[in-house]
């Protein structure tokens, strides 16, 4: 997260970040080699600090302890970017400002993101802070959102199924087909149209496959093809007991 | 399926569509309106039909009693186009010859499709047939592919998966979202981003999520939020279970 959000900002705003926190130097070391002008430091006290806003980029786990070690300037503003905690975990820190910066998207270091398309969810506990940090966010992305705590948490347990699940299920097909030595590939055009659908026409109107349509022969085939994975089986039946009561939930 | 079909042949080979069976006349009526010069029957005897090439559009179960009951001048070529049945259940059709022409897309018709991106499975039973097959692909799509019938039941059971199931998880996710107003689109970028990057770099490669990092916490309060639906809890667990199988034998 810091290595993609620190290069955003970087790129839009000019020599912006001005320093970079990890508990390893060599680490903080390989992201300010990619920046202009930020210093590296595995040392949580940014008393001296002239930065305006600090983000803390650290395993969901981490932050409460981060959060309690850490020294600032007063009044300055502090954000975590977490789609599960709420913001009030980061009211253990007296004498800032507090926020939460949580931008909607999956991160690996070796694929650079885009941040213009990538929504952030925002929240403050003050309007005054909102607008700062909104003009923040749009500095670095065209698509902004407030969101509370609350509304964070199902956001996040959406995206679980939506990208995490979903991208498993790509794994298993890509291994259904290894079997065959069938390239997943060929899957790519079918996958692409799916996502086109869901968010022209609605995922619930767009359903299709033997279990929409009650096909029990080739359910049954299908079921006897996973007969060596009886997780892959209980996906499978569990998947099509749940298109089968929203499909016919939606049909009454 | 015939509905896309028929219109992707009479667009690149103009006025290539002879006739159009269903058995209600009506139905074959909306699809002859939108071509140049078909002619619209309910009767399956085509044995004084001009036709080259007859395509089998039917739900899988009807597809043998349809080619039981057909009429064909000897010498066309009858195909079907499932992904789940063999290429033999034609073979009850005699002195023609039979092919399975598979489109792995899928298909409704309120949505145009782009054939040219959609991979054509072909399959047929002598070497002199498949070329005249492919040509006859190629005329409407980019990407032809000769799978055999029972490499294409496992394609389909990968689609299956990797479409079908998928887009029920994007229902899930919007049903989820919509508990608390929000917006579905919000996904949008991410998982256009998670598809992007299971063709980039391989899913298996790009699992994130609280499976994949074996976050517990997490874990348990999605659990915990998902307490008004057993079914969905249950998707959770195994969807979780097989991700951190899957991570783990890849860390091995």
């Amino acid at each position: 997260m810091a290595w993609h959000l620190a290069q955003a900002f970087e790129k839009t705003n000019h020599h912006s970040v001005l320093e970079v926190y990890s508990r390893s130097l060599s680490n903080a070391k390989k992201l300010t080699a990619k920046l202009y002008n930020a210093m590296a430091t595995n040392k949580l006290d940014f008393s001296q600090s002239k930065a305006e806003v600090l983000f803390i980029c650290v395993p969901d786990d981490a932050i409460e302890q981060v959060a309690a070690e850490l020294k600032l300037p007063s009044g300055c503003l502090v954000v975590h970017t977490s789609g599960t905690k709420p913001l009030a975990i980061l009211d253990i820190i007296k004498g800032v400002k507090i926020g939460v910066f949580y931008p909607l998207q999956t991160f690996t270091k070796a694929k650079a993101v885009n941040f213009e398309k990538v929504p952030i969810c925002l929240e403050a506990n003050e309007k005054a802070l909102e607008k700062v940090m909104e003009k923040l966010a749009f500095t670095i992305c065209e698509n902004v959102a407030f969101v509370n705590s609350n509304d964070r948490k199902v956001l996040h347990l959406a995206a679980v199924f939506a990208c995490n699940f979903a991208n498993h299920l790509f794994t298993m097909a890509k291994n259904i087909l290894k079997q065959e030595d069938l390239d997943f590939k060929i899957l790519q055009p079918l996958i692409e149209e799916t996502v086109q659908k869901a968010f022209a026409n609605g995922p619930e109107k767009s359903q299709s496959g033997p279990a929409a349509r009650n096909d029990i022969k080739t359910i049954e085939a299908h079921l006897k093809m996973l007969h060596s994975s009886s997780l892959m089986q209980s996906i499978y039946q569990n998947m099509t007991d749940s298109i089968q009561d929203s499909h016919y939930l939606g049909k009454k």
